[in-house]
């Protein structure tokens, strides 16, 4: 399959006059792939059911003529004014416990029934029209789940539904009561309608209360999904697929994942840099105008995990944006970058978001490849240089990496639910260990828990919080090297602390006896260099120590391919860590300048130079925002 | 007309036997005028239409009497708790939904239609009885509009007339749906009573949305204001005014001030930089008991423009407040500069709050002339020597000032609705313009962009988000040298980006063509030294480059009088800027040391030292808090 | 008495099982208490009004039996679920108007009628049951009033309460407008049914308005825990107390103390530390495993005094705690530091909470004397080696100290109302002047306003905001030095500046003309080293000058034993003055190093270091958590 881009476009916010020339000019600028309709409910449903298909077919035909493939997007993120008098109670409730009204986008809360039928409603009619449309080459439904914070409700149908969703989990009360330990402070229930949504408590509520809250939304979303993918299967062989946001962890996307055949992602990487990477301000200084150098390299290979090997991502920034706390300019060059770097990572293809920028409404200083004028913005420029060596590149040739990563939202979920430490997160630990791998030159796979880990020399697994049996004994029977922890195998299934004490792994006689959170500024030194930050554990056991602190305490504990690491490592301590550990697991590292990655596919190794100076690499010298491939 | 000092006093606080004195005291003290009656409606009317005249008859007289002239103020800021009886909805709304309650002052919504009938009964009641009365020498209407954050009410009253003021501003909801771009998001409205107050909205509402309930929350204003001034131009002809706040820009003082005779504003310097100004922390500590030495000059230009150049000091912190962050007490000599300031920026009057210090309720740590034990205040006595200092001082001489500044207030509105940049503001660009005009030594005249600007030799326009055609003409045919930017006709007058794109000024080929925020840890290097900050655009066009970056990439373009600047400059960079456009404009520059200002009158030059040491200039050394007066 | 220790089981949370064993350890660990039952009202009263008493009869006879004596606690800070359907109203209401939900614990507003009677209900079933029951040493109320920002609640209860307590106080509507000068700003009200609680104000309410609600609330929690003393009285002779909490302010302590025998605390330096203390970030690094050195010391002497003489600690954090931003561990040996800094301040018994951690809700994270899978965890041998070293040790001794500190709630609550500086607090004042006296190896009582002075020689009263003339008077008669202010005798008795001005102390010419509030980077330079901070007063009047300005402004004044203090002192200076101060009292001082601490009872002088490294003192080097116990 060859790699191609694309372009996301509204034909309802331009005059009729020009859909041609923008087709045109799609074509002309190289792109493959245009993305429309997923704003518009209210042009083609202007009243409850009265449709208005014309001027979609026309923009369907205008930009398939011009040979574009198009993508259809379902329009359910925004559902027009008039639904709200048909179900008023629709809307989502913040925390405190306010509707979060009509005004935007995204207006509803997932567990609304009479909403959810409204979606099967109009995803049906736009399926059976232009489900065999020769021009619809994929489907998006919806737009960004949990963009806006929007998976948890606290809602009247979302208390209903997760008394619901409780009662076929638990059965009874008492087993709820048991699984939870709502003995502890008089919290037992008799009856799941006694049962509220885990907010407004006047101390923090009971933390199995909040994790099943939180994997009840999850559930929520797939449900909510999952109406429109069974309606869009049975009226098209076009792939389905969605557009994930990054570091949205509200919801486990490889349930959602299971019902597409692709996963694309919105990458921004200025504006998370501002907004999600949870960089210090040295560090957003630095990657200001490049974005973080392994953020988006995550998500590439998080999201092709997701999309079982197919992925793309769908929304690229062509320049600043318009929602960051600051929005300052790429970097010259970095567009292009961005695109190579997803094609390293094994995406089939990239479009920008948007063609033209909007002179109106809420993103009116969201960039596009075109400005308001029609005018080329400078991304347009890049998009077609990466157009034209796409010419001769090679096909998407994915590779199966040696080191997996793996990631589970349950467990992110329960860093979220009790973080023991301000602010501590699991994301941020999978960051900091993914970091610590690109450092040192290791092509990543990112996989949950319940993938097939058969190939791979090295599987790290940090903060996996619950861990059952049968995952532990499938882990230790690959005889691949594991790295695990900290707080690996910490909770039971009902957010309990198991007793042997965790991590309780087979062949592994280690055990957390007790754990601290650590002040940002008092890091704990250890031996051979590098600090324990954040959270450091108590091990003991007869395993032999691999690390310890300056004052003796083990850190890291192993016994044959097995390793249990106690504590989460600064930048320093886990390179060296992890390169001494991966060299023991006969996977060769390099260790990379700061601002140089690399990525392998089956036919190329890319160099990635994302430091806003030119850096000396044994490939020779990278430019800032510098690519280059390097055949294999 | 002779400069002149007054107060502020409250009769209905103190024991009937001590008015005489008071006023005997007051008059000792140098004092011309005193404001009553502002807060005293519940002593007035104390149940539903039952009128106690006897009291404020008596304090007028005791007042008058002794040979003050007095400045009677409508209370419709404090309504008594029996109005919440009739008017239980009354109160505003805050943003999160929570009415504001009795038990403070402000506690209304201007959108009210009951609450302004009976402040149509009261302001009749007081103007039939007082209209004449010959020692009423003004009238004021209500206090501090705005204040305490009181201009948006989120309440159902002010719900129901933005929607009567959307339908007669668009008269279809299809020319709104287009004005504001609605179909961006299918946010297309079929009626007005479908339009909601753009709160609580999932993700930001549309700016559009938004500035247009800034306007509507403005025109509010105005239209309460003007039942007042209505009943009172029938009834008195006294001058009316109203007091101002600092730094409040909720709605547009302009329009108000039509109404008006007099603008008069409260100048409290601690307090505002602890609050309002936002000063570095450094500046802070510097000017702790100084206050900023150029915000309070600010106001006075700019209200001199509201006041049709009438105006007034009206409240005058006469040492520390209560209110702010911290209250630190003046230096000594600051109350006798602040007075001489106003002065010297054309003041008529400079009124100090208050007469003494009250031992109870919310302001009991708010200094006033007199301790509550009636002892001297350290304030009298700055106060007295002003007196004894203007004896022989020369009368009112306002002078048109060379260079203008130009303040809109609907552009401070767009800065906020949409400021692309955390914390960013369109006033502190003006003030930061200002400021680097003071340090040049420049007296200022601040306008409204209707203002007539003959015979200003240089007009500067920082920020002026939205331009008419016909202003725009009209600028460019003054001769004048005109410095436009950053961000100059950026949005058209429904607050969309124009096509041409701006700045699109009459004879100036100067492109915007991307712009970007900047953290404020990456400023931008200028050639020649200083920086560009927080907002930097990227200019093209045939007009001369006459500052860049370091990079060469042009920042202020020029051609024949019109200078487009497309950046937000630090101060070293505006002041050197500043001085080269001034001079080549033909305006003298000279620049000061960082504590001294200079500000000139008909007859006189005004020095002052706002910092806390001496200084040498030009005119000998000036001790702290000093002020020489240099006749002309 | 012997001193004992002792710790917190829930029978409840464990197998039947298990308890003989349980009960045996603790005897076998030199355990003499252990505390149940407060969180077991579900387990009580499963339905309503029907009990299982078997339980509890049960566990009461297991532990009884081991030799183990018994505090019962009633379990009304977390009533169970169906509670709710008779009360739907019970819950507590947030500032914001949210009722604050069931899902946690404390989850009642004090002033519900229905809720109190509810509580007279299950104390007369468990008092009529227990009362005489041998094993049944000790009775506790409640759990830790005010935990959770729970005394102040905005509920439509506590407003009829608060109406009612109003016009009992003040019997008219006149009366209280004239003491809360609610002339003002027209606030007055003709009745009491139009008093509101004074939050969601437009601007700050009135500040007497805020101290009544403060007080009222008071109040509250007294009548409600009145309740539960009264029926314990009537059916048992066993002693009653409550666990107060550290820096809990929002009830008067004393009020409350009134009704019982025993205060006793809950005591979590680390959790403390990083929570409540305001250390500076240095302090907070260098005492994160320690906690501050002061603040249990304090916390001891203060609930010494609430108890009439008689306290305990009964829980004591054991290790790593789950609630405070981070949550370390502590330094071997802090466990014991801790249970012998509170038998050297007097303290009957330590008990550790809890017995073992448990694994599942709120409190997983919390340390136990065991583990959850019952080993013994760090803490349970420190508690042992306490323990052994009691088989030796003295007695109870109580020593009455020749220094008093003067405590009074209702002055912190002015504090709290009205701080003037952003976060300035009466009880940061309090603290700095205690960790000042300790510097200067004093030990010290803590007092209340009433407390009998006889016997001290020395006597401080820093922030003491109200002061009645029987006060004054009786602290001038004493013949002690007395050490007063900043802000002493600052507002009747209504929150009103008095006249003459304050502090009028008899025979001490000194007034207060003016005060101000510092930014923290802007401390004044005293002579003599050291700086006034936060909070400056200028002095006047003809008592002697005893500290002043580097600028010469007085800031202490003295006269015979009587010295007025105008400023919130730095450390250095306060240990500077302070000293001065004691040596001319004729009290002995001893400069201690930083981490050093000593304490004195009536047989033996205590030395504590509370720092992270070995220092050397006049008894010898004291290892880190170093405990040297000196015979008197």
């Amino acid at each position: 399959m060859k790699r191609t881009l694309g372009t996301c476009y509204y034909p309802e916010h331009w005059p009729r006059d020009i859909w041609e020339e923008d087709a045109a000019r799609m074509v002309a600028s190289g792109l493959t792939w245009v993305r429309i309709g997923e704003f518009a409910w209210k042009r083609i449903e202007p009243e409850p059911d009265v449709f208005d298909w014309g001027w979609l077919d026309d923009a369907i035909e205008v930009l398939g003529a011009a040979g574009l493939k198009i993508i259809l997007g379902t329009p359910t993120a925004t559902p027009p004014r008039w639904m709200l008098d048909r179900h008023p109670d629709m809307l989502a409730v913040d925390a405190q416990g306010h509707p979060r009204k009509f005004g935007s986008r995204r207006h509803y809360c997932f567990s609304h029934d009479g909403y959810r039928q409204d979606c099967r409603r109009i995803v049906t009619h736009l399926a059976d029209r232009y489900g065999r449309n020769p021009h619809i080459a994929a489907w998006q439904t919806d737009n960004e789940y949990g963009c806006h914070d929007t998976i948890l409700s606290w809602s009247d149908a979302a208390r209903r539904a997760f008394r619901d969703w409780l009662a076929q989990r638990y059965q009874s009360t008492e087993a709820l009561n048991r699984a939870w330990g709502n003995v502890f402070w008089s919290m037992e229930y008799d009856s799941f309608d006694e049962i509220d949504l885990p907010n407004l408590t006047v101390t923090e509520p009971n933390p199995a209360h909040v994790q099943a809250f939180r994997r009840f939304s999850s559930d929520q979303v797939v449900r909510f999904n999952r109406v429109q993918t069974e309606i869009l299967r049975a009226r098209t062989d076009a792939p389905l697929l969605h557009n994930y946001m990054g570091r949205e962890t509200g919801f486990d996307h490889f349930d959602v994942g299971a019902d597409f055949d692709i996963a694309t992602w919105d990458s921004y990487p200025l504006g998370f840099l501002e907004d999600r990477v949870g960089a210090t301000p040295e560090r957003q200084r630095r990657y200001a105008r490049q974005g973080d150098p392994d953020f988006q390299a995550f998500h590439h290979d998080l999201y092709r995990a997701v999309g079982h090997g197919r992925w793309w991502v769908i929304e690229q920034q062509p320049g600043p944006v318009n929602w960051a706390p600051y929005n300052p300019s790429p970097l010259p060059g970095m567009v292009r970058l961005w695109t190579w770097e997803a094609f390293a990572h094994g995406a089939e293809a990239v479009c920008y978001f948007r063609w033209r920028q909007a002179p109106f409404a809420q993103e009116q200083l969201h960039s596009g490849l075109l400005r308001p004028d029609s005018e080329a913005a400078p991304g347009l420029a890049e998009a077609r240089q990466v157009a034209d060596e796409l010419l001769d590149a090679p096909e998407v040739a994915p590779l199966q990496a040696t080191v997996a990563l793996v990631f589970d939202y349950d467990a992110l979920w329960s860093w979220e639910v009790q973080p023991q430490g301000r602010g501590l997160s699991g994301f941020d630990l999978l960051l900091d260990t993914y970091r610590g791998l690109r450092r040192l030159g290791i092509s990543v796979d990112i996989l949950p828990p319940s993938a097939d880990f058969d190939g791979y020399r090295a599987i790290l697994a940090p903060g996996l919080v619950r861990m059952s049996d049968a995952l532990k004994e499938r882990l230790a029977s690959l005889g691949a090297a594991l790295l695990l922890g900290p707080r690996s195998a910490a909770r039971d299934a009902d957010f309990t602390i198991p007793v042997p004490l965790p991590p309780a792994l087979p062949g592994l006689d280690v055990t957390v006896s007790r754990l601290e959170t650590l002040r940002p500024d008092m890091p704990v030194p250890l031996t051979g260099g590098g600090h324990a930050k954040h959270w450091l554990e108590e091990l003991e056991g007869t395993a032999e120590t691999v690390l310890a602190t300056e004052t003796g305490a083990p850190v890291a504990m192993r016994r044959g391919a097995t390793t249990y690491l106690g504590a989460w490592l600064d930048e320093a301590a886990m390179i060296r860590f992890v390169a001494d550990w991966l060299a023991e697991a006969g996977v060769e590292t390099m260790t990379l300048p700061e601002d140089i990655r690399i990525r392998d596919t089956a036919t190329e190794r890319f160099w990635f130079n994302h430091g806003p100076e030119t850096v000396e690499t044994e490939v020779g010298p990278l430019p800032p925002a510098g690519v280059l491939r390097q055949p294999l």
